[in-house]
């Protein structure tokens, strides 16, 4: 921690700096400057949490050296890291394809879509039971009978199953039929729903909230991981900007940036961040190209009676295709699909 | 809704919807342009929602031309609604003042503040039990520790009390102790806390996401007041940009935007605003001057010992200050204060 | 400034940054924390502006910790500066109105607006001769016959007079017929441009970008007042968000933070801000309230006619209002009006 | 256009708007539904410019069913265009690489570069004589004497030539040495410097504006070939967003939307979008996998020592070795590098 003061401060608003530091058991370094008068901390600044240095008289501003996440961050676990989730891994040696409608509407509907996905590549089943709608008059999901329709399709195909949870009931419920939580955008920052997953055993997946910081969402994986739960993935889909052709502006540079500052696998979900079928394929060649460890795309069997998304989902021979079309880019970035 | 097609759409692309707006018991108007073909949909669009015109061939965009909130519209209640809060009112005649600490930290600090915000004049205490912070390190709150003393300052001061919630469980611990909910930023969307508070039976203060639009808030509100509860309160507190200079940016503008759309009062919070406490007084006038209904201050006795956000919170004295040079601009907007 | 090492950087990389300041005639001040070695560099740091110190090896970040404008900055100029336009002051004192239509369409238009400002208290008159508008095939502006217009209309009312340039070509006519010269949003980074308004004598009103920093705002302030012209005005007329109930969101609070920054007059354009006429009564007075020392307004004869911009003008009658609403606002921030 | 009344507006209202319409020679088509009136207008809607209908009395919103950009649409030119600068084509059977340093410093570092960037593959040469620095104090390029040493350049190497031009005076001087254009992000809605570059004869890359829309940044492409200049190349460098820990966020999904509206050709800039060199690797390949027609990226002979941008720039081994990487992308891309 460093702490700047403002130019021309006194000697005594220096040195009551200096003073609250030691105070609290710590080490202070000043730097003296023809204008400004720097003061470094050394030593455990959690220690300095009850006080606020920012409003001490004449100080300028804090800068922060360290990050506050620690269980997430790459500097303390230097490897990639391997989520397992069943018999099937997600990291640096795998494309992880996970695939399926918005909203589970049917049992035949997402039926369908696990042996398409399935047969395409896909390694796992998404779909929605419980559905965070912005009005209350849309759609909300099906619920724990979503849930059983995700385990009898899974209970078919051997695909893995992963599912939205928005509440600690989801979460109860959800753990009793699918193998992967996800945490979506919207509940980023729901600190006792990051809580919760962390306890229930299960991977969670963590989707990038609206308008997140990269350091906000790794703040709030370490929520999670700091429950127990070490298996967690990062899903980049998109932020909100003012741009407005596609649904959310891709934030494609996050996969690289996370790569540097995390040790967890990053997939990134096309389909969420432009909103529109056509531009799903060149978006998805591009995260594979950019280095992610895999895809969520939606997929469904007549994305024009989608009651959720439709525009932007993908028809099983769209799918199918983009499967076969992102096969080289695979190989290319070394991973098996 | 208005159905655009795209230029030069043939003729049964343009039937094809024809049809499906009629297979829903729908009116189709037909407006044939030199280069475009509009088709307007008369009747309850809610019978499309199963149909995805959107993604059906040759379909440019599609333009909805109603709201999807009903009970928080102004225009289905076009007088402005009065909160009943104890004997306290929040609404057009009134300018309320919410303040107090970020955390409550200990009886004395809350009672402390309480009875220096109440001479100041404000009528409402706030103070966080249930701290929703970005790193799990971070002081989290007492909980219902906090809650008792908050319920203490009630009785000592008469002053009414508003909290943060953060789960179900702390809603349910909360309206043992406090008049007023809190549903913060980071919960905007959170669509099970809002469906919870709204069941609670105490009125609600909900604050604007970090990047929410005015029509996601609205219909957050809608959520809440879908639930049978009409007691519900905005809350300004800035938006999330690219500009650094302050916490967030205050959306000063979205005052009046509000108040044309709803019938629901609007307070502006100017401490998460802006972030720093030279700020807070010439935010305030500023909102009070451009019609807010009330502002939410941090106090603190002592800033500088705060747990957390000290750097924004005002003394005792800068408060008091406030509230004077406050007086004439709420005398000029007709406001009791 | 502070360049802050990498975690656990090695001694070698240290020594390199260390010879790299010496080298450059400077001092070094290392602060070796835990974890984190931090160099201080003390001296005139553009001296290091030919190092590239920030991709030495484990260089982390570097911490500027004094600003690149100088001019413009407060800190070497403590007291407000007050901006003389003919008779005419802009400054802590006074309450300046600037008023007219967008783009000056006829000499009657600019005349019955001239004289309708004139009476309800404007004492600038504004109007575009010059429009930049983002498709080509809009109205451009009537160029130097506009220019007539507004010299016309000084002499019958008057008022002084404004006129955004968008080329040295417009700057070199302007000079003749205005008596202060606009910098509009689109090229408040076109420095060439900036530079010869610094040359053209005239005092300058200096919009913000689109979504320009505060410190690129200051920066681009300084490129004026660095070609030795010191009567600058700053123009907040709002910031580009994902918002978009209004046209831009104006960021109020920019008025106390450059009030902090910088010791030039801020004025606020609430018309372009919110491209709303019902809004930009409201917005006004939060701006006088905030702390703005004038008001740029948009005002047309017949705003349902108007070329440009019609639908955030106000008539002469709403315009009159605003003046007699806006009295006892400059009252209570002790400026003449 | 259509033209969305309010709820429940008076039949004289919608008769008003019918009357504006039919006087100004357009056919008006109602839609009357259960709520709102809409009224679509038929014909050439530029005879409205003078009408402000959006203000007229209950009219709630326009809504442009067409694009105000013509010559740069692809409605009108369905196939893709091929730029010819020289030998040397732009377009969708090529992958175009334009590297260079930021600034050009000095003849040696501008050939030494050139030679690197030839023999790894590029086939333009890029390099800046007139530098827009936020700070005035910042070094602003070698002007002339630049362009000198890209002339010498291009006669030793046989590469193209770009180069950034600012102001008339730099496009009179630069037609005389470069074969190409640059207009910078910061000078995109600068539509007086637009229409000389359109008179130029000479190509024109267009970068994108620091918070542009894809809308604006093409209607600014019209400016340019509204001048009869059709070579024009638009260039995605990232756009302006909250996040801090790249420069400026890329907005890769940019690339399909544009392909869609617009026949022109696209490339990006990584080392723009990123700021930072580690990531200009990985964001290369997702550009040319999400169908770019090039890339722009900043090579210097010793980034460590750059007067501008050094830390974003690749050393001629980065550089040599991301050209090797690029190969098989482009080959999957089914284009020439």
């Amino acid at each position: 921690m460093i702490i700047i003061m403002k130019p021309g401060a006194k000697p005594s608003s220096v040195q009551n700096i200096v003073k609250i530091i030691r105070d609290n058991g710590l080490t202070a370094h000043l730097s003296e400057g023809d204008q400004v008068t720097i003061v470094g901390v050394v030593g455990d600044k959690t220690r300095l949490s009850q006080s606020n240095i920012q409003i001490a008289p004449e100080v300028d501003k804090i800068v922060n050296v360290t990050e506050s996440y620690k269980i997430v961050n790459r500097q303390f676990h230097p490897e990639d890291s391997v989520i397992h989730v069943g018999n099937t891994d997600i990291g640096p040696h795998t494309l992880t394809i996970m695939a399926g409608p918005c909203a589970i509407e049917s049992e035949e509907q997402l039926l369908s879509t696990a042996r398409a996905v399935k047969k395409a590549g896909a390694t796992f089943l998404r779909g929605g039971a419980y559905k965070p709608r912005t009005s209350p008059y849309s759609f909300q999901g099906l619920e724990e009978e979503g849930l059983r329709y995700m385990k009898a399709a899974r209970e078919e195909t051997g695909l893995r199953t992963i599912c939205e949870v928005t509440s600690q009931k989801a979460i109860e419920t959800a753990v009793k039929y699918v193998d992967m939580l996800q945490i979506g955008a919207r509940n980023m920052q729901n600190f006792e729903l990051l809580k919760e997953a962390g306890k229930s055993g299960l991977p969670v997946l963590l989707k990038r909230g609206l308008a997140a910081t990269i350091d906000e969402w790794l703040n709030a994986a370490e929520y999670i991981m700091s429950e127990g739960n070490e298996n967690v993935v990062l899903c980049e889909r998109g932020i909100r900007t003012y741009e407005t052709s596609t649904r959310n502006t891709l934030d494609i540079s996050a996969v690289p940036v996370l790569k540097q500052k995390t040790h967890l696998p990053v997939i990134v979900d096309p389909s969420h961040a432009t909103g529109v079928r056509a531009y799903v394929a060149p978006v998805s060649k591009a995260a594979v190209a950019v280095g992610a460890d895999g895809l969520m795309v939606e997929v469904h069997p007549c994305p024009a009676c989608a009651l959720s998304d439709g525009p932007q989902s993908l028809t099983f021979d769209d799918f199918g295709q983009l499967c076969q079309e992102l096969k080289p880019y695979a190989s290319l970035a070394g991973r098996e699909f």
